[in-house]
């Protein structure tokens, strides 16, 4: 039983590795701004189930007669919500500073959306998806902080500017929800949906242990 | 400035790096069933925050004149607690799955205490502690994944009997606090005590990034 996620996000796929899942990588090729705009006003968690299947049925589309992937497929998509409004990665060094400055001491929510599809034997079978939503707080940080952090880079490329699994930890204080979510793929409700595809989860552990 | 752990656990080291700080590692050296009788009776902040304290003592008291200490020092100790019973490592496979019996599709608390002594000029000047509580709840998994999870070794060496940043993070649905507290560090609390020690977190970053 193998697992294709269909993303390119390294911290999806290392939460999966650290899990004991090493997937088959494969690169979904999706235009998300199309496909959201084709689908009209969303909220958060509409949009990243609306992303994360068109991943993963990207791939079937792909290889709908490669009769090699037998397995499970995997897309996954995240966004960071806060006061109602949807933000991606800041991409530029201001951007980053001034959403800091708007988030430091408050609570914002991160949306991480998940499609499995059932291909085992190489045909769809099945498909099923769910969203893991998890409240982040934020330290109330200072200006020579927040500057200190977008200095590092590490900010620009992620959604929300934080990450909780490197240096952004130390500015995060509180979660409610499932962390790995916060950093993109929930492990425990991948779990739940592969047992409702009547998949055990222990069965995917492919990775040797020290 | 240089951070200073008086910790052997590669959970806390782990999670030290990722937020790129690489401390220098001091082995404690504390008979912790010891210093936990003599204190007496102690709920499990109490307890986790003496042998935080312990720890970090522990490496002042051993190179008390060591001027080469130039920094900050830091112990930590956890335990998880459940129905009020406070739980550490099962060691053996059938009290791992007797706990996991008992926790699945429940709710417990993680404890996290810290200890850091201001050891700046080669002197101890002021020192500060915390506990960080995160709730962990826990999936309704099957006798058969727990036996796949205890068959992985895993469970054995950990208190509560699960991980979250490993194997253990298919059967954790929520937490509630920080979760790095869940792996033994939680590093905005960290921030915030060095804060008070008039420390600025992003000064002790010393890893290299990609």
């Amino acid at each position: 039983m193998r697992l294709y996620l269909a993303s390119t996000s390294p911290a999806r796929l290392a939460t999966l590795r650290a899990a004991g899942v090493e997937p088959v990588l494969v690169s979904p090729g999706v235009d998300e701004e199309a496909a959201a705009a084709a689908a009209g006003p969303l909220d958060g968690p509409g949009l990243v189930q609306l992303l994360a299947r068109a991943k993963a049925e990207a791939i079937v589309d792909t290889l709908v007669n490669d009769r090699a992937i037998d397995g499970v497929i995997l897309g996954g998509d995240s966004a960071f919500e806060l006061d109602g409004e949807l933000f991606g990665k800041p991409h530029h060094p201001e951007v980053a500073r001034e959403r800091w400055r708007a988030q430091r001491g408050r609570t914002g929510l991160l949306h991480s959306g998940h499609w499995v599809i059932d291909h085992r034997d190489g045909a769809a079978r099945a498909a099923v998806g769910g969203v893991s939503t998890a409240s982040v707080t934020f330290a109330d940080i200072s200006d020579a902080e927040i500057d200190a952090y977008v200095a590092t880079g590490e900010p620009l490329q992620v959604a929300g500017a934080f990450t909780i699994d490197s240096l952004g930890s130390a500015f995060i204080t509180r979660v409610e929800g499932d962390p790995h979510a916060v950093v993109g793929l929930s492990v425990s409700l991948l779990r739940s949906l592969l047992l409702d595809l009547g998949i055990t989860w222990s069965d995917l552990w492919n990775v040797p242990r020290l």
